[in-house]
């Protein structure tokens, strides 16, 4: 358990560091187009699209000796928490563009995260309709899960990415003269930074081990999709 | 073969527009401490330790059908290729801020970009002294095959997504009045980081799927270490 621990421990430490950044250097959090508006951005960002969405991931491996059914409405939860708190921090930034006329999406950050978000909406909405609705059959869910796995890494990583460029970006904009003379904001951001690709490479190593997967269950192979089985012959027809 | 057709047309793309944006936008390349020095940074980040660093990895999924010492030597050849025109590119960029009395290190964008080359060196002389010199006994070799595979695809995502800050970075050095009006260098530098990320997803997908993997080959585990034998039971002494 040590390593889901510590995969926690970074994830809150890069969401309190992003309220820190905003609230300390940037005067705190308001919905009123102004820059408080904007700060709210990071914090989102980092709180829904990174660590939640970490979060959501891992419960197929902390929970792996709970039942199946509860671990996947739980994913489905903290996904669609994620998903909300995310949008709610897209909006504050195309508010405060608006607001400031400033331009939108002209930024490898502005492409990086857009896709993330749209592609990790999409990733919601299949997983719903394939796992949680009995729409899908039991040869169309088996053959769909390592895709929906591999999606969801790869959207984690794309949303890490994304927020490193967001705070380069923030940076050069906010202390573009005094971020080359190791000022404290800029130290701090990057600090924030370098617990986000600590935090990612953890992710990461928690979810490809094999000690960490759920392991097989006869009572729920009965129930649920046993893919083994699946792809090597036999093919049940209960979902 | 359609994947690693698609993952080499990505990747050779990458390399070239890094080309392009530095030699068209940018007056090419020199050595002699100018911003011609500096432009040969981000083409030999791209080629060394984005690109080359990729097709080291891909040689075991391309010739999985080849003797293993030949495709192991080809693998070290070719990351030993990555790892010169990387630290190339980085004296490129230490000697451009010596010449130009530019602080080192400051940004999130050098804090990753270090880290990824330091480890990318280690991950290459552990690579040497595990695999290629009979120095590591076969428990050895099989004990530490896994960590050399994952850090692999770790340092490779570090490495596109430090090029992502280096170009995050440089566009808002040298075109920062522009780049919200959509100028073609800012377009053709986030062209190349779009393409820089499905590059790293391709790879990720080509790595990560067994049918890529190398098969078994039998007369190959009398010569060489068998890891699935080694960590269920029996330890051979020949490595």
């Amino acid at each position: 358990m040590h390593t889901p621990v510590a995969s926690q421990v970074l994830g809150l430490a890069s969401v309190v560091l992003s309220g820190v950044w905003m609230g300390h250097y940037h005067g705190g959090f308001a919905w009123d187009g102004s820059e408080k508006e904007f700060n709210l951005h990071p914090l989102c960002m980092v709180l829904g699209l990174v660590f939640l969405h970490a979060d959501a991931i891992l419960v197929y491996r902390v929970f792996r000796h709970e039942p199946k059914k509860n671990v996947k409405l739980l994913h489905g939860t903290i996904h669609l928490l994620a998903l909300i708190i995310s949008i709610v921090g897209f909006v504050a930034v195309f508010d405060f563009h608006r607001a400031a006329k400033i331009p939108d999406m002209y930024s490898l950050h502005s492409w990086c995260g857009m896709a993330t978000l749209v592609l990790f909406c999409l990733q919601w909405v299949m997983g719903l309709l394939f796992f949680l609705f009995p729409v899908a059959s039991s040869w169309l869910r088996a053959s769909y899960l390592p895709i929906h796995v591999f999606s969801g890494l790869v959207l984690l990583i794309m949303a890490i990415g994304s927020s490193l460029l967001g705070i380069t970006e923030k940076l050069l904009f906010s202390i573009t003269l005094t971020y080359s003379t190791f000022n404290p904001e800029g130290v701090l951001a990057n600090v924030l930074g370098i617990l986000l690709v600590c935090f990612g490479v953890l992710l990461g190593y928690l979810i490809t081990r094999e000690e960490y997967r759920r392991p097989p269950n006869p009572e729920e192979e009965s129930l649920s999709v046993h893919f083994k089985t699946l792809t090597e012959g036999g093919s049940p027809t209960t979902p």
